[in-house]
């Protein structure tokens, strides 16, 4: 099957009424696309597998001597988010394996889909694969909650899934020889080829780092009390530190030259005619240089708790120039400022490798997300030239 | 009984784990506290009844020639609010009633609960009277929905009510010959004793007016997309203008020189990672002057879509005279910033005043909400005397 029908067969899996897609980690639109990953896994003859931490593979020749090239990406979303972000990547792996057609790799061929990657639902993003590689402690990740007060133990428990049974895996990580994501470009940042990211240059790109990147929380206390009766400077308002902390967050951002975002916020009580007792802010900081992201989140001179913190993680060189060789030669190189399942592998020591594909919008994240089809079919091709020369 | 020893029976019911109280309109904790008033007054000997727009009546000597001298205020609270505004004002009827023990008016006496004072559920303040007064169409009631998107009509007909009933009561409103509620004070406004509210002078004061008020939402769009990689110039990012408006709110405010609070928002789709789609922020503002507020809101620079207007409100002159000599002698005037039932009943001609009661913090809406006992005490004998001598 060719990438573009793989996509639609998802298109009406957890549609937003507003646009784009709600799949959340194990919600019922999520299971429904761990469904279809199955099922055309099966289709195709592979061995599928769900790992203790609740990632999904799918095995070609898993008997093969060696250790195995491995292609994955997720499947869940953000709230109201776009059809390409994670989907892309596992429908174009499906989609290079039917390009090889009768092709026999001399090592094992794995896809993986990583569970709860964006975070959107418990707050951590790349949760499956930081699970697997042991980049966060079980017991930290089973008390996480949703919004719902719902932890992730019990959110998985009624997936189906044992969180008793959550960690570090070794024996999976063993059979991981090289790691392949393939991924929808976000935002226009800047490649080797020119400013405007994929736009300009090839339709496609290797991805040579991904930024660090943090989340951080503050928290606003003030004096709860009526909107009508309390004079200004009697007020303890919360909400007027929240207005403050959001508009130095971007006039930090622009001075320092990182990428900074409150993208939530929690009131309390949240009435139109009272004055809130607190307010919550989250940051999400990044930039191509570690410091500078922390210097910047300095400069914003509030108490914050760090939530998550990221290094910059390279990709690894070697694999890159082998992979991009393959492929038939140059392509731009790209940072990204996202995170990804990739980043985690990498950082446990897994050659790694990402390839984008070039977003004319540019926005992600979002109902506007999109790549052109021949784009895509590019991609593919990339990708079973890449199995086909890592594994002959 | 006295006054603390009724309000003590309320203070189990509703109570928010982070202390004060969520006794939203028509919600179970509502509910008790109309059970707890129905009780009180079926023990009185009191005719209970329920209008058709779910306020609730305790009439004494119904049958008695003339209309009625009513004491009345709410028993709902907006979320986390505070043990006094409202129930103050039922506990301390009841208590006035005891203590006139075998009084037998001349006139009727009622107690009146307004149901849904606070809006804090539906958004609309004072449903109960302006439904009662015709002040709002009951078409456009009815489809008011709280965050849950379950409809006004929809909760009354839970509650056991019949929505279909719903509007201005003549018959009811002739029966209401005088109107008095009395209520905690709000904030420390001037009084006509001194500038730091009811802390000065007699601890109890009349209130000479409601301030006009008004709500305003102002709906900011933007563009969802990632936050790890938009470049800054690229965003169109709704959380930066609404910190802005913010902002912005409160330096008109001061500068205009009214009261105006950003207590609630709305951030879509608020992940952290994402530069959000829209946001909503709604206005509540007031003061003295009726075309300052109008003036303000018009300085902030934005569209934004008028949900409510209360004019200023006057109190009647007349009767607040005949009121403080009869509770013997001067009072302090004092405006409310608030609005309230009696704000309502008086615009639609109906006399009334209201009997304030001093709050040392100022606090309002919140935990911290705060009238000494013997306060409480002596706004229950100033309700005896006026009752005495306005029905003899």
């Amino acid at each position: 099957m060719n990438v573009t029908s793989l996509l639609n067969e998802l298109s009406d899996i957890g549609t937003n009424p507003s646009g784009g897609y709600n799949r959340l980690a194990w919600t019922h639109a999520d299971a429904s696309c761990r469904e279809w990953f199955v099922s055309h896994a099966r289709a195709r003859g592979l061995d599928v597998e769900t790992d203790r931490n609740g990632n999904l593979w799918a095995w070609l020749n898993p008997s093969a001597p060696g250790d195995a090239l491995v292609i994955g990406s997720h499947l869940d979303s953000v709230p109201r988010g776009g059809a390409f972000d994670g989907p892309l990547g596992i429908a174009s792996a499906f989609a290079a394996l039917d390009a090889l057609q009768d092709f026999v790799p001399s090592r094992p061929v794995a896809i993986a889909v990583f569970a709860d990657e964006e975070g959107a639902r418990f707050g951590l993003a790349c949760a499956g694969s930081r699970l697997l590689t042991g980049a966060i402690e079980p017991d930290v990740f089973r008390a996480l909650t949703d919004s719902d007060g719902v932890t992730t133990a019990e959110a998985m428990r009624r997936a189906g899934l044992a969180p008793e049974h959550l960690g570090r895996d070794d024996e999976l990580l063993k059979r991981i020889g090289h790691f392949i994501e393939l991924h929808v470009e976000q935002g226009h940042l800047p490649t080797s080829a020119g400013v405007d990211g994929l736009t300009t240059g090839s339709p496609l790109g290797l991805a040579t780092e991904i930024w660090p990147h943090g989340r951080w929380r503050v928290d606003l206390v003030g004096q709860q009390n009526h909107a009508g009766t309390t004079r200004l400077g009697d007020r303890h308002d919360p909400m007027l530190d929240l207005g403050r902390l959001i508009v130095d967050v971007r006039d930090v951002a622009e001075e320092v030259g990182i990428l900074a975002t409150v993208g939530k916020v929690r009131v309390t009580p949240g009435a139109v005619n009272a004055i809130p007792s607190a307010a919550t802010a989250w940051i999400d900081a990044r930039g191509s240089d570690e410091s500078r992201v922390r210097a910047a989140i300095a400069r914003m001179g509030r108490d914050s708790t760090l939530e998550s913190w990221t290094p910059s993680t390279p990709f690894d060189d070697r694999f890159a120039s082998e992979l991009a060789s393959a492929v038939g030669g140059e392509l731009p190189l790209l940072p990204s400022g996202a995170g990804h399942d990739a980043g985690i592998l990498a950082l446990a020591g897994i050659p790694t490798a990402m390839i984008i594909v070039r977003n004319p919008s540019g926005i992600s994240h979002a109902p506007e997300e999109f790549a052109e089809d021949a784009d895509c079919e590019l991609g593919v091709a990339a990708l079973a030239t890449a199995i086909r020369h890592l594994t002959a």
